[in-house]
């Protein structure tokens, strides 16, 4: 028996919701945001939207969990035209420094809003958080990795605790850059010095 | 002329609203609390709070004012029995983490709060969050520059840009600690490595 509405269409109507949501909650922040006003921006019905998700934080963490998907590391992409693991290493710190400094995640705003209001007590966004951040700890261990067979690294530390660092730092600087901008961040000077930490910690010898 | 009321007087009040403030601020958070419950909490008249504050906002500012006073290193703790500037450097960077690790600071939630909701509105907190880092920044710096005087260290960077990049791994950490707690933020081994990326940046020469 075919089902009255086929998976295609349902994640084509998510889509439309969830896009229509994102621009809403980028506009005017998480607790700002309706579902009212995610019915008027996407153009589908109360019924239809209460289909998909129950309430403005389901539509968020929803938004999150994709975030997440598009946002892995591409390594044909980091390692493209033969780059030697620490020029990755620096493309990746390069991408998310312009992407810090460009303002280039719109929602970066209403999550942190959300990280710190409700996500707070009710902690449903945890698992994406831990998921996050342990994709991009392996990543950034396997390009160490990588470097360490190739003999281009001999790291004086642990290399998932290096890993980590570049998570934190990076954080660091989101945080500040989020209230003082990048100038006030000096995040050039900032981003300068951790590649030499980097460079030092790793030994690197090209 | 006497003035009715004096200063002492005067001060002594406020700082009795504010205590008062805190816990509240601590127990509730920034949004839920309201000036009433600082009026019950504090016992002073709701004519008496609004004599010195005309917001719950105004109240959590003075909060912070005052906190970052308070939060000043004391440089003559910081070279307490002759420590080394390296000794001297661990010490404060010790403290830091032993303050996030045990949450010695129970504003901190709040603050986030505030910072990521109401603050990123008004940006009242601005001039505070910005004389904060430039003080820490300053101390920091001071240390390293006694200890190129000492010859204890080289830096192979900027001295300012060192400094702050400790203040922006600090905030990272706390972040991430906020979120997912000590352990599995891994806030033994990151300090770790951290504490070798200053020595090696510093090229520390014990």
């Amino acid at each position: 028996m075919t089902p009255i509405v086929s998976q295609e269409h349902r994640e084509e109507r998510k889509k439309i919701i969830l896009n229509a949501a994102k621009e809403v909650f980028i506009k005017k922040g998480f607790h700002a945001t309706t579902i009212q006003d995610i019915i008027d921006q996407s153009g589908i019905s109360r019924g239809g939207v209460y289909t998909y998700f129950q309430n403005t934080e389901d539509v968020f963490l929803e938004l999150l969990k994709r975030r997440d998907l598009e946002d892995v590391w591409d390594l044909d992409e980091v390692y493209e035209k033969g780059r030697r693991n620490w020029e990755a290493l620096l493309y990746i710190l390069d991408s998310i420094q312009d992407a810090i400094e460009n303002e280039r995640d719109l929602l970066v705003p209403a999550i942190y809003e959300y990280y710190f209001t409700t996500g707070r007590s009710t902690k449903k966004h945890l698992p994406f958080l831990e998921t996050r951040i342990s994709q991009a700890q392996e990543s950034l261990s396997l390009i160490i990795n990588r470097g360490v067979e190739d003999k281009e690294f001999s790291p004086v530390l642990p290399i998932n605790d290096i890993a980590r660092t570049i998570i934190t730092f990076c954080d660091g600087i989101y945080l500040s850059c989020f209230h003082l901008g990048p100038v006030k961040t000096n995040i050039k000077g900032q981003f300068h010095a951790f590649h030499s930490y980097l460079a030092l910690a790793l030994k690197l010898n090209l």
